[in-house]
């Protein structure tokens, strides 16, 4: 049986290009004790691949040359060696960008019901991109009812739920989405109070004056998922001790650093800036994927997903996750 | 009888001059049931008052024009309509940049007792000064045994008691400073681990070298006077999970805000930075003075004092504290 994967061929400098990539035909190998084969029907799209595809100091290890893709996937178990995993199992794991993966069932795989909560969730709303909101909101923002919470990128897979939790915790929210469609899907779908598409704001100036339009009261807490002129003129905006989630510096990610125009402002206005990454929180998954699932499967939170058929289409729809012309969770169906 | 006080006559464009400021002599009035009239021995001069001078938003009010300039000051009680105020009685307040202050007793004055600490000490060590660092360091940095602390302007009131603090709790400590006299008073007087003269290195890259190699395992925790160059130096030397108390930018005050270089690094090394002004935390001030007090009474820690004479020499101080040119906590003697 034959195994489609794609692995990172060289490195970017720069914007990444399709010859970065390799689409390779692999043989599957027999499995040994313990192992657990998966078929996946989900690959998921994430901005921190392009943090990985770079040598050098970042959270986390580089992506080798020549492997599998790192990435979120969700699948059925087809075949199995493991006692606690059965074939037709619906599992969520770390599979990478291949159609079959073998793992140790142990630790790498996660099984999960699909009777409710559709399979792919567990790769958005109730998986990774919904548990960075629910750890940036809860335990860095703490939002009080009544307070403003202000978040970018916020038709993402992580940005929609940290607005729709924040809405559901009694705060104001403020979405900042690039187009008029997906700001009316935040404020007519998602139930967010304002959005702002900065795509109209050619600079922090501009931004901040439209910051202050729908944000009359300041902004006390930002969920920060792109960085650049977005957080300057957020900052500008912030009330005192206002509490800033630093998840994503996407600007950032293809070469030079964009710097951080009035750093001055975290003294004067006694801000708090915090970055973190979420799968070193692993003790709060339980917790946070509950109320998670509860949310979505109650339909308090809904989520968007935006669909590239085939392992070979997943290259280009990285690259447009990476423009922001996804609408909503970016997958890979690979059945 | 007269006072004497000094007034801010203009705001300053750049760097402060004594066209700014203006003696004053003026007669002093009767006092008021529930007042209370103190003749100041110290004023404290610190970097903050460069802010105030400024219009625009600041975390504080600006200084008004033609108003006695803000600062504060320990003296003697010489005249008390006041119960709980006797004659001969040392206060620390608020009394600002002249002779005399006329303060309402309760909430403005604070009585201290000079017999085993310095008057002055409570200006600085046991003062507001002290009690800034105190903040910082155990409520935002909260350092365990065996990290390893950073804090620039070292010598300097806040960052002397920061890394003797530090020590006290069990961390390598490394001070960045101006000069190498400086510096041997922080490795050999105050027992820091090691000292960085940053006259001594043109650059952020430079001074991160230097970081590397007093810092073998990384910075823990930074507390911040200054910002520019320094922080984006600091910053590439954080550990994953660094916290970062931001107490000063005295290099953004007179104009141009001085950018942050790398922000990006806040995510890579899950960063906490976090502002604060200790005014704001007052319940928190009897638990930092007592403990204070007590290291300073055992020579646990020391300080240093740099005193000029006279009222009319205060701004001539205060420029030279602004330029770093001060040893040790800035005082003007008034009597």
């Amino acid at each position: 049986m034959k195994n489609q994967r794609i692995v990172l061929a060289s490195r970017p400098t720069g914007f990444p290009t399709v010859e970065n990539f390799r689409l390779e035909e692999v043989d599957l190998t027999p499995l040994a004790e313990g192992e657990v084969r998966v078929r996946h029907h989900y690959l998921s799209l994430d901005p921190y691949m392009r943090g990985r595809m770079n040598e050098g100091k970042s959270y986390a290890e580089a992506q080798p040359l020549d492997q599998t893709m790192i990435g979120g996937t969700v699948g059925e178990v087809v075949e199995s060696r493991h006692p606690r995993f059965a074939v037709g199992d619906r599992v969520v794991g770390m599979g990478g960008w291949q159609r079959y993966a073998t793992a140790r069932g142990e630790g790498e795989l996660r099984k999960v019901d699909d009777s409710v909560i559709p399979l792919s969730a567990y790769l958005g709303a109730v998986g990774m991109p919904g548990m960075t909101a629910w750890y940036g909101l809860t335990q860095i923002i703490t939002p009080r009812p009544g307070e403003t919470v202000c978040v970018d990128a916020a038709s993402g897979a992580v940005g929609s739920v940290v607005g729709q939790l924040a809405k559901l915790t009694g705060c104001r929210v403020v979405g900042i989405a690039g187009g008029a469609d997906k700001c009316r899907y935040l404020t007519e779908e998602l139930g967010f109070d304002a959005a702002i598409d900065y795509k109209a704001h050619p600079n922090a100036k501009s931004l901040y004056q439209a910051l202050k339009a729908t944000a009359p009261s300041g902004i006390d807490g930002h969920f920060e998922n792109v960085g650049g002129t977005i957080l300057d003129a957020v900052m500008l905006r912030m009330n005192a001790h206002g509490r800033i989630a630093v998840c994503g510096m996407i600007s950032g990610y293809n070469g030079e650093p964009i710097p951080m125009a009035a750093p001055q402002l975290i003294l004067v206005s006694r801000l708090k800036l915090q970055g973190f990454i979420v799968s070193e929180h692993m003790e709060l998954w339980p917790t946070g994927l509950r109320e998670l699932a509860e949310h979505v499967a109650a339909g308090r939170i809904k989520y968007r997903e935006s669909i590239a058929e085939g392992l070979e289409n997943a290259p280009q729809a990285f690259f447009d996750l990476l423009r922001g012309h996804n609408f909503g969770k970016q997958l890979v169906k690979l059945i």
